[in-house]
C-alpha cells in the first residue's frame, strides 16, 4: 500500500505523522498496536459506522486489540454537552484506560467530539484521527483543536490535544455525498488563498481530479496538511499566525449561527466558501486587493459548485445587523473589537484586528442589496 | 494584612503563589487586577455564595473588574456533566474572554468544577482558586487537577490546569461545620503519614489549634501546601511520586462509591480517614509496619473525631467483594491489577502496584468481622 506522509514536528514528545492514501482504514489496527495500546474505543457517527466501522474494528481485532464502537447520530448536533457525556461514558463503559486509544473515525464532528473526550477522559488518553471527509482530512484532523459547541456558540468548549497519528484514507471520500465533498473543497482552496498563490493556480487547473479521486486528491490532501502542520507547529495555541487559518471563517461562522447550524440549509464548508468570497470582496472594498482578484476567487468557488453570496443561503442570512451580532459572539473577538482575516491578493492574507462595525455593516448592506 | 506564602515553581510560565492568611477574600480584586484581567466569573456554591460571595464581588468591583456570580447547589452532585455545562454556559453568558479570569470560590467541589470549566472554556482561560474548606486549602486547590464525576466513577473526566494564584483565606474556615473541618483534617494528617513523621508528631500536639483557628491553622495549611507543591512540581502528571498523595484514597474512593457519594453518610475526608487507617492496618498485616504504628494512626484520627473503621460508615460499607469491585473501577487501576499506597511506618509510604485481590479480600473480611 503506497501512501504519502506529512510529519508534524511538535515538541515535548508530541510529534506525529499524517499518512495519506487509499485503503488506510485497514491499517488502523497495526498502527494502534505499534503505539502499544491494548484496547481502543472507536468513536464515529452512525453513517460512517455503517460504511467503515466493521473494517476498522476488524483491523483492530486482527492486531489483537480489544475494541468497541460508540456511534453518535451524524451531524453537528452531536458536538454538544450531551454528545460529549455519552461519548465519555461509552469509553468508560469500554474500560478505556490511560494507555489505550480513542480512534476518531469520521468527519470533523466526530474528530472534534472524540478528540475532546480523549483530551479529558481520565485527564487525557491518546487518540488517533481517521478522518473520512475531505474537510476533516485537510483541516480538522490536524492541529489538535478539539471541542464541542455551547448554546452560546460553536467550539466554545474544548481543549488542545494532539493526535498520535492521523490516517487519512482518501478512498473513504468515494462514498461522501457531493455536497460534503464540495464543502471540504472550500477549505482546500483556502490554503491557496491564505499564502500559496501557486497552489490556488493548481487548484483551478486540477480541482476535478480531487473530486473524482485521481492522484490529485492525495496530492491536494498532502499539500493542505503540510500547510496546516506548518502553521500549527509555529503557532500551536493561536496566539498569532494560526489565526490566518480562519480566513473566511468569521463570516462563515456567523452564517452557520444564523442558520441555526441546520445542515439542511448550510454546512460548515459552504459557510466558509461564502466567507472566503466575502473576505476578498471586503478586502477589495477597503482598497486592499483588486476587484478582479476577488472575482477570480468567487468564480473558482462557484465553478466547484459552492455558494459565494449571502443570497445563496437558503432561507436568507438575516440582515446586516444580525450578521454583526452573530460575529460579535464569535470567540475571535477581544474586548469587543472585530478581527478579520483580509487579503492583499490571492495568497496574501493577513490578520486585521480592530475592524469597525460601521465598515462591516455598510459592506454587508451593499452585499445584501446584491 | 500578614500572610504566609508558598511558591509553586512550575515551568513554562506556569509558576504561581499560594497566599495563606485571614481576610484574603477581600484581596481577590487587587490580585485579579494585577493579573491584567478585565472581567471575572465567580464560580461558587449557594452556601459559600451566601457567606462570601458579596465580599469577593465587592473586592473585584473595587478593583475595576466587571464580574458576576455563578452558584451551583452545594455538594458533590454538582461535579457532574450537567453542573459543568451550566458553569460553562454561565461563564459564556458573562462574556468571559481568554484574557479574563475564573474565580473558584468554595470547597473542592467548586474548585474542581470551576477549574475544569476554566481549562476548557474557549480551550483555556486563567483561573484563581479561593478555597474555603480545609480540604480545599491543603489539597484540592493546589496541583492543577480539575474535573468532574461520571456515573462510572469519581473524577474520571477532567484536565490538568494550573491556577494562576491560590488565595487561602483561613478565616473562612470559621464558618465551616465541624464535620467538614474534621474531614479536611484527615488530609492534613495524611501529609505527615506520607513522608513527614515530624509533622505527624506536631499534629498530635497541635491539632486543636488548627480547629480553633489559632496560628497553628495557617502554619498547618502552609506546611501542607508546601508538601503538595513539592510533589506536584516533581511529578505534575502523576507518572510516579504524585500517586503517594493517594494514601488512603483507594479505600476511601471505594467507600464513597459504595455510599453513592451521599454526603449524609460519608464525605470525602471521612472516606480518606477510614482509608488511612485501613492502609496502615493493611500494611501491618502484610508485615510492612508495626501494629503499634497502625494503632497510633487510627487513635489520632479518632481523637480528632474521624471514623477509622468500615463499621463506622452509617448504613454499612457493603461486603469485601463489593469493596473490591468498587476499587477495581478506580482509575488507579492499570491492566486490572490493584495499586495501593502502603507504608513501612508513619512518614514512610510507598507505591505498591500489583496487590492481589485475594490478599485485599481476606484483609477486608477480617476488618468487617471487627
Ligand atoms: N478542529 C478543527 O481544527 C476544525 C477545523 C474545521 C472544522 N472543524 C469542525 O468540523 C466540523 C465539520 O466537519 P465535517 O464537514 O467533516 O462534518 P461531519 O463530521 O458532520 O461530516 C459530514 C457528513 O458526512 C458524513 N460522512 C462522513 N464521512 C463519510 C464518508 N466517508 N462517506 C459518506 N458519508 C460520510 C457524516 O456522517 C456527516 O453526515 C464542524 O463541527 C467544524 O466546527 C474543526
Ligand atoms: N483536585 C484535587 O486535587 C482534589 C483533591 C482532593 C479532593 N478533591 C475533591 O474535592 C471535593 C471535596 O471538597 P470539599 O471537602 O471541600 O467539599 P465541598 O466543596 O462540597 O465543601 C463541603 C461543604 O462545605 C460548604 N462550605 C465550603 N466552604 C465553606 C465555608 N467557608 N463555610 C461554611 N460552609 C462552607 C460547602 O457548601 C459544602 O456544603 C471532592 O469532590 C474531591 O474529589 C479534589
Amino acid at each position: 500500500m503506497s501512501h504519502l506522509s506529512v510529519h508534524v514536528p511538535l515538541d515535548g514528545g508530541r510529534a506525529y505523522d499524517i499518512l495519506i492514501g487509499r485503503g488506510l482504514v485497514d491499517a488502523v489496527g497495526a498502527q494502534a498496536a505499534a503505539l502499544g495500546a491494548k484496547a481502543a474505543g472507536i468513536v464515529t457517527d452512525e453513517t460512517v459506522a455503517g460504511l467503515y466501522g466493521a473494517r476498522v474494528r476488524a483491523s483492530l481485532e486482527r492486531a489483537g486489540l480489544r475494541c468497541g464502537i460508540i456511534a453518535v447520530p451524524p451531524g453537528e448536533a452531536s458536538k454538544s454537552y450531551a454528545g460529549y457525556a455519552s461519548v465519555c461514558d461509552g469509553l468508560l463503559a469500554l474500560k478505556i484506560e490511560r494507555g489505550d486509544l480513542v480512534v476518531a473515525l469520521g468527519g470533523g464532528v466526530v474528530g472534534d467530539l472524540a478528540g475532546f473526550a480523549a483530551a479529558t477522559l481520565r485527564r487525557g488518553v491518546r487518540f488517533l484521527q481517521v478522518p473520512t471527509t475531505l474537510l476533516a482530512q485537510v483541516d480538522s484532523s490536524v492541529g489538535g483543536k478539539t471541542g464541542i459547541n455551547s448554546p452560546h456558540g460553536k467550539n466554545l468548549i474544548g481543549a488542545f490535544h494532539q493526535p498520535r497519528l492521523v490516517l487519512a484514507d482518501t478512498a473513504t471520500l468515494d462514498t461522501l455525498v457531493e455536497r460534503e465533498m464540495r464543502a471540504g473543497y472550500a477549505e482546500v482552496a483556502k490554503y491557496g488563498l491564505i499564502n500559496d498563490p501557486g497552489f490556488f493556480d493548481w487548484c483551478e487547473a486540477h480541482w476535478r481530479g480531487i473530486f473524482s479521486g485521481g492522484p490529485e486528491r492525495d496530492e491536494a490532501v498532502a499539500i493542505c496538511c503540510r500547510a496546516k502542520a506548518g502553521v500549527v507547529v509555529r503557532d500551536e495555541r493561536e496566539d498569532g499566525e494560526r489565526a490566518l487559518l480562519n480566513l473566511g471563517h468569521t463570516f462563515g461562522h456567523a452564517l452557520e449561527r444564523l442558520t441555526q447550524y441546520d445542515s439542511a440549509r448550510l454546512v460548515h464548508g459552504e459557510g466558509v466558501a461564502i466567507g472566503l468570497a466575502l473576505a476578498f470582496r471586503f478586502s477589495a472594498r477597503l482598497g486592499l486587493c483588486s476587484g478582479q482578484e476577488a472575482g477570480r476567487v468567487a468564480n473558482h468557488l462557484a465553478m466547484a459548485g459552492l455558494p459565494t453570496r449571502l443570497q445563496d443561503v437558503p432561507g436568507g442570512s438575516g440582515d446586516a445587523e444580525a450578521m454583526l451580532d452573530a460575529m460579535a459572539q464569535d470567540k475571535k473577538v477581544r474586548d469587543g473589537a472585530l478581527t478579520f482575516i483580509l487579503a492583499r491578493g490571492i495568497g496574501q492574507s493577513f490578520i486585521a484586528p480592530g475592524i469597525g462595525r460601521d465598515d462591516v455593516r455598510a459592506f454587508l448592506q451593499d452585499e445584501l442589496r446584491g
